[in-house]
């Protein structure tokens, strides 16, 4: 291969996955993409699982924070870091039980700065229950590394994993909450637009207290669920689309987003639905229990949940993702591509 | 917590104990330091534990790699990131089944580059028959971080897990091959120095052709093993005589040092016993048994393999770790301090 890394490669968007199934995925011996019996790297969901052989699956999910700034309205590289993988893990229909993590810090980092960011991941794992079984810890010196990246597994227990693929025509798409939050604020503090006192703020926060409830509710309706992290809304669900080669549908109108998310979008010149989400899940849900699911999902306090379109057979076309404008017009929501936003999570 | 932080704190040696004492393990509550009925944070081992509910427990072990420089004789950072974390668990007396890996690059890195990292990774887990999993990958910006770093997890099954507080009064020392290896070539690398041909050469290299037969054929007598990474043997030898509260006596002519590694360690003045290994074993084995066990070891093709000490009862003083030098003296081997090599592995 030749050339060289850009930053659309890290952005999670079309580059990202393009590069890491000729780079990684397609170089894995076939037998070797997955523990036998359980979903490997070739599934490309939040997360793998492996068999117990008692009928559970252990679920688990890797993730490498690099957010900038490491402070931010909402949270923190620490908070962030554990609950990004805790919610890897919890879209899986997964309990979380378990986080590692492998702190690699720069030469001078402030010691009360650490202090602060570990106090936060730790408190999101206390609040959980989650036990910290583990980690590493490295220093680079000065100028090797820009403040600090944070490295996380979460472990987890599913008695049936939710795995995309089994998105199937007529499923209802449902949004737990407005959408772009997370994206916004950091894109808007990395361009050095000034946040107004609680305009805009990160939507970091478990998912376990929606999807835990949801699929002991609903074991057999929720068939995909994810978290649009990195390329957002826009992102999952092209994936979704792509990886079953159904066409989904959107509403416009239909969708989520705060005044300030909206206009901060706007004035930064990006879709919100390429923004990331860090406290949100997607889910595609069985048509005819969509509206009880999202009664309930409310009920749970996600007050701002909406079903926000639906899954529908390809005719002529495959794998893609339309949106119905609020000005009446119908257009393809492609697949985010380019930097959209560096060190976002 | 005042103060900044130090290359020291990332030496993996006193300072780094100290440190993630304070900052992580004491803060975390006592019933999450572990899953329970397994071996957690608390422990401070190669990896952590949880337990199946059949008898057979799950090992799990995280680390992010940083070494510099990231290509060197006998290995680059894909292999090393590969390597040192299915050591982690295969020290633990498991089977590795799977990998997860996270890779955070910077911009402008080179793809040809990136290819042979991960191809590396990849032929490891492969040899092994270690199914790869999933993955992240982030890129940062140019400038943002010294080309690339790489975290790894590795799962594992064990029947029974090695967990080195077991070590008792009696027990042998035995390392299975010379030591200071990878150390010496990184520090040579970063000392500017030039490396005869196949002077200098990391012995990065899994673990498991090792570990797994050894286990197997002696269950019971193998309390404790460790690879010893970071801080070396020195590190690995006081941990294990800090946490039994047990006095370990080596003899320095038992060691086995290759010349090259004996000349350039004096050269940068440094004890080879505080420079990394990435590719030995360190084990304390039941005494009537250390015999049969080097025998062993070296019929399977670890030639190199020494008993190097043994454990004695602590008398006067406890936790240490005494040197009987060729001399005819005897030293007490501190546990490495100070900076030691940065980013070694």
């Amino acid at each position: 291969m030749k050339g060289k890394i850009l930053l659309s490669h890290g952005a999670g968007g079309k580059e990202t996955g393009e590069l890491l199934n000729a780079l990684i995925v397609s170089r894995i011996w076939e037998n070797l993409k997955r523990v036998e019996g359980g979903y490997g790297i070739d599934v490309l969901d939040d997360g793998a699982t492996i068999p117990l052989g008692d009928g559970r699956h252990m679920v688990l999910s890797i993730d490498s924070f690099t957010v900038n700034p490491i402070f931010f309205p909402g949270g923190d590289i620490g908070k962030l870091a554990a609950t990004g993988s805790i919610n890897d893990v919890a879209v899986m229909g997964a309990k979380p039980i378990a986080l590692m993590d492998s702190i690699v810090v720069e030469e001078g980092f402030s010691m009360e700065d650490l202090e602060k960011i570990v106090k936060s991941m730790i408190a999101v794992a206390g609040e959980e229950g989650i036990a910290i079984i583990g980690g590493d810890f490295k220093v680079m010196p000065k100028g090797q590394i820009d403040k600090i990246v944070i490295s996380t597994v979460v472990v987890g227990i599913a008695s049936k994993p939710i795995i995309d693929k089994h998105l199937k025509p007529g499923d209802k798409i449902i949004i737990s909450g407005t959408v772009g939050e997370h994206g916004a604020t950091i894109m808007a503090l990395q361009q050095g637009l000034g946040i107004e006192a609680g305009e805009l703020r990160s939507d970091c926060q478990p998912l376990t207290k929606l999807m835990l409830p949801l699929v002991e509710k609903y074991p057999d309706d929720i068939h995909a669920a994810q978290d649009p992290t990195r390329g957002g809304v826009a992102q999952v669900l092209n994936e979704w689309a792509q990886k079953t080669g159904n066409i989904i549908v959107i509403e416009e109108e239909k969708i989520p987003i705060r005044e300030p998310v909206r206009a901060y979008s706007e004035m930064l010149g990006v879709d919100p639905l390429s923004l990331a989400c860090e406290g949100r899940v997607l889910l595609g849900v069985e048509r005819e229990a969509a509206e009880k699911v999202l009664k309930y999902i409310r009920n749970l306090g996600y007050v701002d949940a909406e079903i926000i379109g639906e899954v529908h057979e390809p005719k002529k076309h495959r794998g893609l993702v339309l949106e119905k404008t609020i000005a009446g017009g119908i257009k393809v929501l492609e697949p985010p591509s380019g930097e959209i936003v560096p060190r976002i999570c």
